[in-house]
């Protein structure tokens, strides 16, 4: 018994003995886990770098996750503060800066339970949005943490449609204030990160009124805490939200101003201002706040939401290969449970979609660098195409990576609901990328305008940019694919994809202008036609996933075992979303029922073939054993005994309960006669 | 300002002021609430006992579940403790008892979050299987709470796989006793309830051995902790597992056993026996046992598991008629977001479901009852057709009411994500209810083995039972639809689920075949079909699900209104189920893509017509603001007001965090001098 009773076993990273099931996968793997790890992070040096930095983090306890699954709000929220300004402190020393791409590399270390992210979107704000004045006056105080900043835009009644917003901010001439007021309860600022315990300032959006008139809504800079008891401010209400479903570490608030006044310098003024006399003066385009937008979102696919899906892949994945239930010959021993196609099925099409998202997201951010360098030189050009791309992806890729990480959970049965899985925790948080920065269907609504806007330049015969070229291109009217090996090549089911995507669009499309040329109201007439206005979003945003993989494939030419193992991913992934869209393609006779039984047979087939690398696939993401926190999905595979070991520490092992002394004591006296 | 920030104003069940938004809803009814939620409670008279007892529940201030979104996992337990012990308390006042129909009146009353459900399963296993000596010895001192008891069955590395389980129990001639075992780590128990901090006994299941001989899996009554310390027992090492994503209301626990020793006599002998010379005896046949499976799993859909669904759809839908967001039409206010297309594709196809599955549920309960009857008096030829029902049914059901859950927590923006507006709660909740009482997948497999079989038999010209009588129909080739009104007709949708259904089995039945044939041995044939053989006992469930709401629709003849709405309901359930499944149906031809762009047209135009009545169908649900729990839900619709106060109420806002003390007052200190 002693034996597997051993304590203080279990943290190392990499244990010396590893489970003999999981070892046996990594045996057999086709490719070398290292070369493909490079590859993920753009060459060996980066991994290298990022290991680096990762032992940094994980060899400081104040960085411990170790007690997470454990803590309460208040604590989770005191030890996010604790780890943000021990993090301020390691990049002082160390030189690491917030704008350098590895920054990303200390995040995924600390595996995001940290404070003060809005505190950055608040000095961003005002980086794109203060004068020079202003950016001299607060950045130094903010890059200290000599005060804490939040965002506060969105109001309790009002998240997505910013005009609507209620907070007004009026100038008095005669003081040279702007006063600040809530006017009613859905005006309150609701949700704001930092806001709730931290922040001593803010970023408030408020409608701007001079002399009777509304100018819209503008940006503020507000004290709402004291700096010396952190008390707050007059006039000012302010406090925590409550329990969320997770992100308890943040304290996200609430804020009521009644007549809070600030000096006129307070009102971000890049781009409008009030001059003493309260002249209304409005200077050059603010559509560079678009970019804010946009790398927020660009920015939360590879810090919080991408690695989510890759480390529940890796938990469940592990997990399946020393797990081992029920007979599937019944002359041997029991199965792992990854060789059950049905298990196979939920997880391998997942593994397939985190390394399709790894390089969609890859490219984006090329394709992002290269707008954002022409966009701040005042060329807007790309601005469209990249707000509707980066709207799209962020939908469809926080849909898919929620939507995967809760098939994780349950393809771990009861231990995947135990929170030491680590996977409650990775769902419940990446859940929330589907409605933070922007609802989905909102997203996929913007992308779609976008690409109705597109179609109608194609009929008129206008240029289009190159991520819809393909709306232009002709479509044949069958697939010719005739044995399942023509399902693996690429361009047969990118031809699929392609004109899926054009097929649902013009349906959409046309059913518009038709609704509109019989009469109907052009808002109605879009509301109307707006779920498969989504539809066609979706499949535009499929398409260009998948063909991002095919071209991401095809240049791994130097890498001869891992291009292998990544086609056979990228087969894996495009004809799983057949298969789990046959409607789709069946609809207008291009693929028909026999060739669809073909998908099916290629598609299972190809799950055994993913199935023999998947534990190796999984090791190249290269997580630690600290970054998954998680008794079923570390390195060694010990399930069990950790499993066991984490149950001991949990406080309701440590702490006494009044359950039995008030209630059940009493009632066991009338046995204690009987037995 | 005042006039919105009243105190204690929030927790009235029916506050005298609605919402004018939600009350505009209700006048425009085109039904009668009060007489739907009479069909639903099967009859006026339920109706009122069932308020009768939520009222006498609600009363008690030990049952309030307003802390509960504050409370730790250590709080929730010990809620859960002294609400059991109130509710015996309250049973015996008032001559409830748990066997009769009003049972699930308290439990829809208390909301869930009770402790001792494992202890009602402990008592149960007695019943089944113990003698009448061994009913007379413990059932009254568990009836009591004089001892509390737990169901150890599943094991660390066993929950489906019961052949598997490893904990042994050795029986001695000599001294006359059984000694318990657990061999390894991965033979634990870990998960029953009420065993981690409460439990003093155990029906614990253990491999028998007698003289060197496994006879297999038996039951035997184990004390696992002291009356009169509840310190554990010699040999006994007992705790609770630690965090969950939800269910931190009951300890669940492990048990590990080492030479523990409990008298022959503690052997549940109904069954079989061990004589005193080590005698093995078996007795009678214990098909009964999966009585004790059937009727828990029954059970646990309308305990827990359909009103989840129903509780969502109403917090879900009323809050969509509370908030505004947007400006669909540009003239007018901004739009209750129920007006907008997307935001009924997401509710009101849910609305249906609940509604299909609460019928669903009561023919299914008045199927078992019969069964029951016929099993008890040992006639088992119903057995292997409700087993079949009921595993797929458990995994359906289930699966749908997560996955809608899920729709009503994102359908309600950053809102739905608070824990004050309920969802997660629900969602965290009934998400473990498609793993416990069998996992969905293993599930539905069962039931596609039941069905490849009465296949064969319909093949073979014998007699099937009626749920799969439709096996023998034969199939037309197409579908006659021509227009919208068409897909209106019952016969015409059921008939297209039924070819699907009938369609998908034939497909994996002859895939089986071939395999087969072709040398393959079974267990591998089998395997390789899964993915396939899963998909026909969904589509096979489907069917029995759309064909019952029909029949249950054509038997509401006495109520016209109430069939009226209830038709356009079951229409909206069976067209979503084809849109959303469109290759299902276009897969062979039998409904073409024209056609499948009726069943669109007419989908959405459903969506216009239920949309009306979305709030009349979730009120008639009857959920008190007590049950639902939800600062978006309640009655009156004061949404922004609630979450205000219930936030005031966080432990976040009346707990000192040492975090500004520690780490920000020194910080900010730096900033003193500059502003």
């Amino acid at each position: 018994m002693a034996q597997w009773n051993r304590s203080g076993y279990f943290r190392s990273s990499v244990s010396r003995d590893v489970n003999p099931d999981l070892e046996a996968e990594r045996r057999t793997a086709s490719f070398s886990v290292e070369r493909l790890t490079a590859v993920l992070d753009g060459g060996a040096d980066n991994t290298r770098t990022r290991r680096a930095m990762e032992a940094v983090i994980h060899r400081d306890p104040v960085f411990s996750r170790e007690k997470q699954y454990f803590q309460s709000q208040n604590e989770r929220y005191e030890a996010a503060v604790r780890k943000a300004v021990r993090l301020k402190e390691k990049m002082l020393q160390r030189g690491w800066t917030e704008n350098r791409p590895e920054t990303k590399y200390f995040y995924r270390a600390l595996g995001g339970d940290v404070a003060f992210n809005v505190h950055r979107v608040f000095k961003n704000s005002i980086l794109a949005l203060g004068t020079d004045e202003q950016i001299a006056k607060w950045i130094p105080l903010a890059e200290k943490y000599h005060i804490i900043g939040t965002y506060a835009q969105t109001e309790l009644g009002h998240g997505t449609f910013l005009r609507g917003l209620e907070t007004t901010a009026t100038f008095d001439t005669s003081t040279q204030e702007f006063t600040l007021n809530t006017p009613r309860i859905s005006a309150m600022k609701w949700w704001p990160g930092d806001l709730g315990r931290s922040a001593t300032h803010a970023v408030v959006f408020a409608q701007l009124y001079v002399k009777g008139e509304c100018y819209g809504l503008h940006p503020f800079i507000v004290q709402i805490r004291s700096l010396r008891d952190h008390l707050p401010a007059p006039g000012v209400t302010v406090g925590d939200i409550g329990p969320k479903m997770n992100f308890e570490h943040i304290d996200n608030g609430y804020l009521m101003l009644q007549s809070v006044t600030i000096p006129r310098e307070n009102m971000l003024g890049r781009f409008s201002q009030v001059l003493p006399d309260g002249t209304y003066m409005k200077r050059g385009s603010d559509k560079i706040n678009y970019l804010t937008m946009i790398v927020t979102r660009v920015e939360m696919l590879w810090v919080e939401v991408i690695p989510a899906l890759q480390k529940a892949c890796t938990i469940a994945v592990r997990y399946s290969v020393v797990r081992r239930q029920s007979k599937l010959n019944p002359g041997e021993a029991e199965a792992k449970i990854l060789d059950y196609q049905t298990q196979q099925q939920k997880l391998l099409p997942l593994l397939a979609t985190a390394y399709a998202l790894h390089f969609m997201n890859a490219y984006v951010n090329k394709f992002y660098s290269k707008g954002y360098t022409e966009i701040r030189e005042g060329n807007f050009d790309s601005l469209p195409e990249l707000h509707a791309l980066t709207s799209g992806l962020k939908a469809i890729i926080t849909d898919y990576c929620t939507a995967g990480a809760e098939v994780c959970l349950r393809a771990c049965g009861g231990h995947g609901y135990s929170a030491l899985s680590g996977l409650p925790f990775l769902y419940t948080k990446v859940a929330a990328s589907c409605t933070y920065e922007g609802d989905n269907t909102v997203l996929f609504l913007q992308t779609a305008r976008y690409l109705v806007k597109c179609l109608a330049a194609v009929h008129a015969g206008q240029p289009t940019p190159p991520s819809v070229a393909y709306l232009s291109l002709t479509n044949s009217r069958k697939c010719w694919v005739r044995t399942e090996a023509d399902l693996l090549k690429p361009d047969i089911y990118a031809e699929a994809y392609r004109r899926r995507a054009s097929r649902l669009l013009s349906t959409a499309a046309a059913k518009l202008q038709a609704l509109i040329q019989s009469g109907a109201e052009e808002y109605v007439a879009w509301n109307r036609c707006t779920v498969q206005l989504v539809q066609a979003a979706k499949a535009h945003c499929q398409y260009i996933i998948v063909k991002n993989f095919i071209d991401t494939v095809e240049k791994l030419t130097n890498e001869a075992e891992i291009q292998k193992i990544m086609k056979h991913l990228c087969d894996l992934f495009a004809l799983h979303g057949i298969f789990s869209n046959t409607g789709d393609f069946l609809h207008d006779g291009y693929i028909s029922g026999d060739q669809m039984d073909l998908v099916t047979a290629s598609y299972l087939d190809l799950l055994a073939v993913i199935r023999s690398d998947a534990v190796p696939l999984v090791d190249a993401f290269d997580f630690t054993d600290e970054n998954l926190n998680s008794a079923l999905g570390s390195y060694d595979g010990h399930v069990y005994q950790r499993l066991y070991e984490w149950a001991q520490k949990s406080p309701t092992n440590q702490q006494v309960s009044q359950a039995y002394e008030s209630y059940l004591k009493p009632l066991f006296q009338g046995a204690l006669s009987k037995l």
